[in-house]
């Protein structure tokens, strides 16, 4: 018996995951390599930095998501080179794995512009890592703020400031607006937390870009309703450890979020060939590295060109599963001596949440915001959850934060720090 | 108005939490200084550093809990110094805070009999950092010995020491041997997760030393069923990174949790009274330091000797909770001006956890094993767990580990460390 041809995927997040589970069954012998053992459901991170959400109600052991299916084997590694030549991918640890088919889809980390050293100040959110470490950042800054006597001090504690109005960033925004006006409004003594200061700062003419104007408009005044200084055309030059500068103003602050830019992943510069200014992968139309069919790009590493939409694939979920789903088809079609049909994005919508109970919906045709927006994201979100569960686990908390404005997950862990003094 | 006695409680465990809410209406002000923003239920710590429950399924902030009681002040602070003669706390940061009653609950770390250079081979359960250290250590072992090749150092990733034999290192050795049996049974490829090992050491002559002779064979009889190698008369006397050797035996091993002894915090030391071996202050019988009636010692930080129990009161949690009620009549007897009536600790009976629907039980007249003691152990911990919200989200992750046997927080984060290469 011939050996089943070996396809290796490099990541476990949603491109990865779907690739996965389209190969079930498949005549081939699947590994897939992760930095992590666990996949993350990116999209609500915001949650578990805002102590909404535990980490394991966002994350699954990928061993467990598929601990069925036979022909897939999960490595926990970091794959620092993929050897296009010897067509393997290389682990830091010294060893390797062999491929016959290899999808490369590690993701994206934040993008500094070149300002590196801002990413201590200012950390952003990708991974529970970074969640966790914003959580301890905002919870501290209360607890510190509470022992400040001196005004301007505690003022500058009580300032949040948030980097890049995608929907990521309206999401903290939102998040922290209400943290400050519900869940701590009777926990302290010094300090009103209702006084904090949130600031959303957009480089750009408008928030949420990729929606149309009537939404960014929407979502605007949404979050000035819920207290948020909404400051467009304000790009960021400075950030310092106790002071944010930008277009002009300079904002006192010990609390930045970073939300502002994607930076793909620095395996890809290993495939030798051209990267876009983001550092991803310009891909063909059957999403594999110009020159070689048998390795795919795939989810927020892919620089994919759809004449259909006209115009980039957004580095958005549904675009890595499609991706991911896609692969599976065509690596099935390759094994079967078939052709591959091109890959198109289907764009389904978009949804963005402001705060409690409200949201913005691009839907085809369709553009609205309010209750009846956010109500479709959480019915969403919760199907996409992997493993049942999270889904019930996560329903419960989000009920019980809804009814009781109750912040489950407010732990601080790690150093204490020495707070503003 | 003559301002109101103040009382500054440092620690927000058992015995902290139960003296403050015991001052609610107290025509008092108290002050309580934690290192930590939230209160921990330490028995059921080795929950989280097996998988089984969240961080924050076992921890309240104190601040939330302590909302309501306008008498209090929660200060996240490092008390380093207890100043007798200025009758002030002072904190790491240069502040400080006076008093006029003062009482110190600042809970134990492991001792590791003068071998602190084990506690980075073996860490101990304490804080929730230590859980999730533990976590992580246990689930990349299973890890790495899926990646390794060679037989020999496979086994040694397999194999789980736990040293002590006390309700702690019973719980968390049969812990482990139920994940290796269920939770990990079908996710890897390379190794068989049931074949892995788990020796719990006991240097005494019967692990639940505490406990009578008939259940402490009783538990040693169901950690065998399980799978947990017991071994009794088994002093440790070295750690190595890749071996523990105890009583002649070398055991190949890279993960090992400690859970044998306790050392006071070094706080007690500022006091300039005589500390007991464990550095603990030997209290008078109102729990107060010899000469100081204002300054009172609680929890795990106190040896108190009761008469009525012929010997010292057990640093166990119901303990802690007694001595902050008792705390809490005392400081109210002084400020009123009466005299105070001795501590007395209130035996109410022992649960120790072996296994999934598994337990004994030392109760006042009854000494029992098996379903029904776990049951009352779950009921227990349930009713005690601080927080509404915590009991329902606790009680249903519980039902569904007991249903499925599956373990819902199986996350590695931080480093995933160089394997045994």
């Amino acid at each position: 018996m011939a050996a089943l041809p070996q396809v290796v995927i490099v990541g476990g997040g949603f491109a990865g995951l779907y690739l996965a589970k389209g190969l079930k069954g498949a005549p081939v012998q699947v590994t897939l390599v992760d930095r992590r053992n666990h996949h993350l459901f990116q999209p609500m991170l915001y949650q578990v930095a805002t102590a909404a959400l535990n980490p394991s109600d966002i994350a699954s052991p990928i061993r467990s998501i598929l601990r069925r299916q036979r022909n897939v084997e999960v490595v926990l590694g970091d794959v620092e080179r993929i050897d296009v030549a010897a067509r393997c991918a290389r682990l830091t640890d010294g060893t390797s794995v062999s491929y016959d088919y290899c999808a490369v889809a590690p993701g994206a980390r934040h993008s500094y512009f070149g300002r590196g050293e801002w990413e201590a100040l200012a950390p952003g959110l990708k991974s529970l890592e970074d969640a966790l470490e914003v959580r301890r950042r905002i919870f501290l800054a209360f607890e510190h703020a509470e022992r400040e006597t001196d005004v301007q001090r505690r003022q500058q504690l009580l300032t949040f400031v948030v980097v890049g109005g995608g929907p990521t960033g309206v999401e903290v925004a939102g998040a922290l607006a209400e943290i400050r006006r519900f869940a701590l409004a009777r926990d302290f003594r010094h300090i009103d937390p209702r006084e904090a200061t949130v600031v959303l700062l957009e480089a750009g003419p408008r928030i949420l870009a990729a929606y149309p104007p009537e939404l960014s408009h929407r979502a605007k005044t949404d979050l000035r309703r819920l207290g948020v200084e909404v400051r467009e055309n304000t790009l960021v030059t400075m950030i310092h450890p106790n002071a944010v500068e930008a277009a002009g103003w300079r904002i006192p602050t010990n609390t930045v979020v970073w939300a502002a830019g994607n930076q793909a992943s620095p395996l890809l510069a290993t495939l030798g060939v051209p990267l876009d200014r983001q550092g991803r992968v310009i891909v063909e139309h059957d999403c594999s590295v110009p020159g070689h069919p048998e390795v795919l790009v795939l989810g927020d590493a892919a620089a994919f060109n759809d004449d259909k939409i006209g115009g980039l694939v957004p580095a958005v979920c549904p675009a890595a599963i499609q991706m991911g789903q896609y692969a599976a088809r065509a690596i099935r079609a390759s094994v079967a001596g078939q052709t591959r049909r091109p890959f198109h994005y289907w764009n389904k919508g978009e949804l963005a949440v402001i705060g409690r109970g409200d949201a913005v919906a691009n839907l085809p045709g369709l553009r609205f915001g309010g209750f009846f927006a956010w109500l479709i994201w959480i019915v969403l979100h919760i199907t996409y959850l992997i493993g049942f569960r999270n889904r019930v686990l996560v329903l419960i908390q989000w009920a019980w934060s809804y009814v009781t404005y109750a912040r489950g997950a407010r732990l601080i862990t790690g150093d204490i720090g020495p707070g503003s003094r």
